[in-house]
């Protein structure tokens, strides 16, 4: 099935000036040549040279009916996105003359592309390890520069090659013992624990240095679900346009998934600050505004930060408590031992431009790790300083720099933990005397976990599982 | 300023695999083979042969960071879209990096293309005339298979072709006329009505062909506008959703510009179907629902058709009344002397599957000459003829035939309509024996006018005007 040709429209659905049509596969060129003629004949015209941009009429091969013309361009394997033969079809940037075209290659015998079936291919043809594979998505859907420039080090091979790096520490220790079980009687003496911890370690230090900005990285990619919660008319939705207004150039508006929670998206320092303005949680008999509520809750248990926004121009009032109370039954603001709260809660006093009247004392008792911030959204006084609340928090598990490769995918990240956990089961079992082969044992599971992340040992339900979140025709 | 170099993305925008950025002018060569490197070297290649796609990376100027693997074809003038030096960049199709990549080429000295400016080049420089140029944007922007077939032969040149027939025409009697006049003193003989006549003749049954369908052709271009009206719960969404369900596979739904009508588009037989579902007019005192009113009034008033919908399966109510006076006020169901009534009513029984009560004869005697259709949106009974009937009313003036050239823009229409007046007016003027002198005027005029479509006559407002209309990147 592998090599049956498939085809899609590679561009975004839409309106535009040019659209392309992929097709890839070993009938490529034969399917979509005998849709093409010279502009003035009505002969089949030969394939052009590979990779030249031709110009030609495409037809319907039911109606002979002049579709488009088009830029054609016939790509010889291997040197091609799928390392398959590729034609590439660049016809007028509307959505029905493109799926019209599409129908065409479709009816010479091509089959509809699934998600991501092109770099799919472009992986199972060695072109791209699997980690670069998922940089192409990470790439097109990056919101950020820094989510970009993550996304194109990984697709560039760095983060392959760091994990490359590993194994190969690794693969020292594994082959020294594996050459003394599997011929013994060729005398070769039984590695020493000296002698194998030093790749073990050398391995360990590798993994821990990519695992150490991993939270961050993930942050990059997919940034900081932050919800602006608090009782209505503190003033929560000013407090969204006042951060959006910062770099309004980049604002992206999202259509909400649901009606009453709106969601935009602000770059924070090169982290995408998914900013989700709520309802406001408060008790109500009003069906509609308990539907509003219950998405509010939702947001708010599905956010990295809360905002809790109070008036600072009036006094507490139940129902700010009530909200507090229940941020905390969430398990935001807790502090768990040894770490930063996980759920962090940042208190915003926002009117700062009018009288203050509200007790800043009893919120900050309340929420005893909370950073706070003073705003005015009239003023835009303490929206800086809430930014840099925000990216001190982003900041807080950084240890590596900013040049160094980061792990930004949960998959990769959790891949590396497994293989460290089996690293220190190794170096357990070393000091412990255990036999080398069970040792060996450890070592290989390593091995093949940092595997999975470059797609060496990945499972055909992972590449599913991976490829199915592509978009069509990439 | 014309050939200073320009850039703009030129594929939809969203997310997709593949985007394009295009650049053109005399310096498109020159800007972009500095951002460009081979993926393991770090010095500037040098430019590939023309219209060769190459794999390359390409590089922010400021920062020499890497911003995406590309395919990049150099094109070299003429023989390219714009009949200059292009530059074609294919990148990811995601928009953040589409939009890093053309501001590298921005910062390189190129100017952010204005809509349709890639198009204007085209035709400043010859490649296509104003008639082929409109026809790109037709074609990106055609909704049914008619609609695109249309703007195809429109690019192809066709409708260009019998404009200049019509032009020659004209032609043999102006130098015929102006020879006389402007050699008097090589003995010319004036050319008699006799002579000159056949020429005019030819022209004005050339423009005649040409205006026939051309109704028809703006319909199969911008669609019938046809507002659902009628008093509430008449049936008027179901008969909307009824009546997409027939085609659903190429139903659009278009985010509506106001709030309370709903808008979709259907495809009756090649022409696209503008569905609007209305609220109803009724008298109302609440303030939300005047706004609906005062929106479905406005719908009702700018649509080329209503479909009038009232409950078959309870009696006539006052409501329906007012609507139908409503209605009559606009000017629809009116007969104008000579031709079918230019606004016409379709009056739609719905709910056929219950006992019928309404007075079926009360609606005719007051929609004299509106169809009458008997619908059940449960069953689908009537859901056939109503369309038939959309359909007639449609092809009623059409008297061309499928496979002729379709007039499809109001601005051609007017243009040959003024062409024709123009030989009307030296007919009569050669059959009063009015000095040729004058008679050449009107011939001139004509011709110009004709001219005006193909662009050959047009002015820089025109120009303006029209491109303005196109999207960026095109």
């Amino acid at each position: 099935m592998q090599n049956d040709t498939i085809a899609a429209i590679a561009t975004p659905q839409g309106v535009g000036g040019v659209g392309i049509i992929r097709v890839s596969g070993s009938d490529a060129f034969s399917l979509v040549a005998p849709l093409l003629r010279r502009p003035s004949r009505e002969d089949i015209p030969p394939v052009p040279p590979t990779h030249q941009l031709t110009y030609r009429v495409i037809i319907d091969p039911a109606t002979q009916e002049i579709l488009d013309e088009v830029l054609v361009a016939f790509m010889r394997a291997p040197h091609t996105y799928t390392c398959e033969d590729v034609v590439e079809i660049q016809g007028h940037g509307g959505p029905l003359i493109l799926r019209r075209i599409l129908r065409s290659v479709l009816a010479q015998g091509a089959r509809m592309a699934n998600p991501g079936e092109f770099t799919l291919r472009a992986f199972l043809n060695g072109r791209l390890d699997l980690a670069q594979a998922e940089a192409v998505m990470d790439l097109i859907g990056s919101q950020t520069e820094v989510g970009q420039r993550l996304a194109m080090q990984q697709l560039r091979g760095k983060l392959s090659d760091q994990v490359e790096h590993a194994r190969t520490s690794m693969l020292g220790a594994i082959a020294r013992i594996e050459a003394s079980i599997d011929f013994p009687e060729d005398d070769i003496p039984t590695p020493q624990a000296e002698e194998l911890l030093p790749f073990i370690e050398e391995a360990q230090r590798q993994i821990a240095r990519l695992l150490a900005g991993s939270e961050q990285g993930r942050l990059y990619r997919q940034g900081l679900r932050t919800a602006i919660i608090g009782r209505p008319n503190v003033g929560k939705s000013s407090l969204l346009n006042a951060l959006l207004r910062i770099e309004r150039a980049i604002v992206t508006p999202i259509a909400g998934t649901t009606r009453d929670t709106v969601e935009e998206i602000a770059n924070l320092r090169g982290i995408p600050l998914h900013l989700i303005d709520t309802a406001g949680i408060t008790p109500t008999q009003d069906p509609v505004e308990q539907l509003g509520v219950q998405r509010s809750r939702l947001a708010a248990e599905t956010a990295d930060v809360i905002l809790h926004v109070f008036d600072g121009a009036t006094a507490l009032t139940e129902q700010d408590w009530q909200v507090a109370q229940e941020l905390r039954a969430m398990g935001y603001g807790e502090k768990r031992e040894g770490q930063a709260a996980r759920r962090p809660v940042v208190v915003v006093i926002n009117k700062a431009d009018c009288e203050q009247v509200i007790d800043v004392a009893a919120i900050q008792s309340f929420w005893q790790d909370a950073s706070l911030v003073q705003t005015s959204t009239l003023t835009g006084e303490g929206l800086e300083a809430l930014e840099n609340t925000l990216a001190e928090l982003v900041q807080a598990g950084n240890v590596s720099g900013n040049e160094s490769v980061l792990i930004t995918s949960a998959r990769h990240q959790e891949a590396l933990r497994r293989g460290a956990e089996h690293l220190n089961a190794a170096i357990l079992s070393l000091g412990q005397k255990v036999p080398l082969d069970f040792v060996s044992i450890d070592l290989r599971a390593a091995y093949d976990a940092l595997g999975e992340v470059t797609g060496e040992t990945a499972s055909e339900d992972l590449l599913d599982r991976i490829f199915s979140e592509f978009c069509i025709g990439k």
